[in-house]
């Protein structure tokens, strides 16, 4: 039976078991998060030897207090398997349990979270983790974690999500795709998937309105037949979904087995599996951020084929070249008419074939890259221009105020920018154009978001 | 014959043929560059109309002062004919011409080409260009081009070099290996090759007692005989020679071909032809810069091998597993003892084998990465350690100073820090640490460094 996450993630009241005053502590981070992030449901910090918390009204135990969606368990280890009990005895639909050693450390771990999972099931309760960092809804400012990425932020909402078995590279992603201009909706950290797995995690998220591209980190597949339906929803509703599987070597597998008592199993299975669901398989924390990107903008809109791109550096644009072929990224073909009219701005001994060569004409004449793109997109021969540049300083104000326009004129633009000024970033991305800082990369990231569809 | 570049490298007085009083121009640059650079020899501005650029005193024409090491040739586009004649004529021993619009424009481009190499090699000059960014001497401050990267500082000087048939490529390049800490030593944008070719490029470098690693755009090899000798001659020498080769595909060599008149040729062959010679094969700038970094650090000592991984996510630490075994590199393997030792510092549910995962722990006890670094160090069983973590912006700087401590040590260490804080890097790649964003992206670099050796 799979199980359904909506007490947990759209909880609409909060207990934290174990809660600490110190907002930097794993007891103490998630009623600090809750305070800070607009969370409109009721916040129950339990502690028997506080009477207040963070400002807030603790209770002494769960069970004097109304029924909570959720209670995490914050306790000491030793006092995990009886603070589970209570929370269950005091009606709590939901339960986040961090706490590690479980299965993951051998048989005796494994029996002990045997117990804790026919706990829950028995009271009908949704049981995350152990050995997780919570979950997250960043739309109502649910934060069942001690994730440290949320200390100094809470994120933009939008329609990216997360789950996974490692709630460290959530942490990751949560601030890549903050400096990616990417929005969020939910974050699932299942650790040892004692009763949530990543099957349930990934149906829920298919089924969720606010989630539009699902990221999922997984060890192992332990159900297929439920993960491959899941996928099929997700997919049904148009939804991206991109899994960074791990575990493909020996030594990898036994790390897993170490970290979340997976078993990976055979990784061209795997891959012939998730391929055949239709999963995107990412290589990378860092691709699944950069499809995501492409997936996030006017790329997807235009099915992000027929590339032409424009550059500064004909090595650069060579090197595009080849690895659009070789990921196959169809790139646009010019006809005489684009040419003749690309040939009158451009000087002389420039190339006016795509890719187009500004040449370092540019640095004189900021507005050749304005006239390019416009020529290049009302020929109607690219779907998505692709502009390649470098470092720059001097000019780069001029140059984003330029791509600004052409993004303000419905150009389905990409920026790849090496070695680009640090504080250019944010700019950029802010104006939703997907964001680069290596050629294949960002080929890499359109082809995913062509094979996505 | 070879062409030797001492005269343009070593160039002890260098003139700027159309010399401008705008440091922005391409006239102004060379000449704001050497001011700025420490450059010791003797610069003088060439310009009839002006007797004073930049606070330097001018000549009218090259012909009335003594003769130059390296006549910088930047006059528009109808003069250089007559600007080459008149320096050769003036004793000038090098030239570099910017100009564009030569061969790779087609066969009168060519023809003009031709006559310019001709002009030079009657007269035994070296000949850089045209149609290329120049060269500069980071250790001499010899600043022979207008390449943007310089414009707000000159780099660090140290043992990696550049040659390449990409001039705006060169110049990310620059800023890329600045933020990676990288000390540089001679820059050479060839251009179209008309005497200059990259196996002379390739030849003074590896001869050069100042480079120690050798970076290359090329987009053909044009006398495999000639460039296969000067590898073997930078290998002899200690000197790892990494080289992006680009023109792959048939849209690329199409592009490559309206770049520098490049004919790029059977991919394979240049694949094999470079595997034969020992030259590594990159495929992307950051690459480029990635090797590079390792073959700067510890790393190159110990040669790389014996990888042992420390981390606080298991996740990470899976794909770290992951991509060692796909690329060669071969991971650590502890003893009894070492595992005992390691479980005594760590918490009991964390893993005490390779990779070491410290797990959330970390962020309560920061020691944990001192202490256990120093168990995986004292074992002999590591020659490099990596350690991957991300975000962790609340307790980044006790991290950073227990990195430095560890360095100081003589632990030879990499770092992986996915999603950084970006006030960090600098801190670490000074430390001459090598550093990060990506997992995969630090193996491949530790593979590199063990290819070449």
């Amino acid at each position: 039976m799979p199980t359904d996450l909506t007490p947990l993630i759209a909880a609409r009241s909060v207990a934290v078991v174990g809660a600490s005053a110190d907002p930097a502590r794993i007891g103490g981070r998630p009623i600090a998060y809750l305070r800070r992030s607009g969370y409109a449901g009721r916040i129950v910090p339990v502690n028997p030897r506080r009477s207040e918390i963070q400002g807030l009204r603790t209770v002494p135990d769960l069970r004097e207090t109304e029924p909570v969606d959720l209670a995490i368990i914050a306790t000491p280890a030793d006092l995990v398997a009886k603070s589970v009990a209570d929370s269950l005895e005091a009606g709590a639909r939901s339960l986040v349990l961090f706490t590690a050693g479980y299965a993951e450390t051998g048989e005796e771990g494994a029996l002990a979270q045997r117990e804790i999972a026919a706990a829950a099931q028995a009271k009908g309760a949704v049981l995350l983790g152990p050995n997780c960092l919570g979950a997250a809804n960043f739309h109502t400012g649910m934060a069942a974690t001690f994730a440290t990425s949320l200390e100094s932020r809470w994120p933009a909402t939008g329609g990216f999500s997360y789950f996974g078995q490692s709630g460290a590279l959530g942490t990751y992603w949560i601030e890549m795709a903050r400096r990616a201009g990417l929005g969020l909706s939910k974050w699932i950290s299942l650790g040892n998937e004692a009763q949530v797995t990543g099957a349930d995690a990934l149906r829920y998220l298919a089924e969720d309105d606010e989630t539009r591209t699902i990221a999922a980190y997984i060890e192992d597949i332990k159900n297929p037949d439920a993960f491959g339906d899941a996928v099929t929803l997700a997919r049904d509703a148009g939804k991206g979904v991109i899994v960074l599987k791990s575990g493909r070597s020996p030594a990898g597998a036994r790390a897993a087995t170490a970290h979340t008592a997976s078993h990976p199993g055979d990784d061209a299975w795997c891959d012939r599996f998730l391929a055949e669901v239709g999963a995107y398989r990412a290589g990378s924390l860092s691709e699944m951020i950069d499809v995501a990107q492409i997936l996030a903008s006017d790329t997807k809109r235009t099915g992000g084929k027929r590339l032409g791109i424009a550059t500064v550096s004909g090595g650069a644009g060579v090197l595009a070249c080849d690895a659009a072929e070789r990921l196959g990224v169809p790139l646009a073909h010019f006809s005489d008419d684009t040419r003749h009219r690309l040939a009158q701005v451009l000087p002389g001994y420039a190339s006016s074939r795509n890719p187009v060569d500004l040449t370092g004409a540019l640095i004189a004449d900021v507005d050749l890259l304005s006239k390019t793109l416009c020529i290049m997109e009302e020929s109607g021969e690219c779907d998505t221009i692709m502009f390649v540049i470098g470092a720059m300083e001097g000019i780069a104000d001029q140059l984003i105020e330029t791509i600004a326009g052409a993004k303000a004129r419905g150009i389905s633009l990409v920026v790849v920018w090496m070695a680009m000024p640090d504080r250019l970033a944010d700019r950029i991305c802010r104006l939703n154009i997907p964001l680069f800082a290596e050629i294949e990369q960002a080929i890499v990231a359109i082809a995913g978001g062509i094979r996505i569809g």
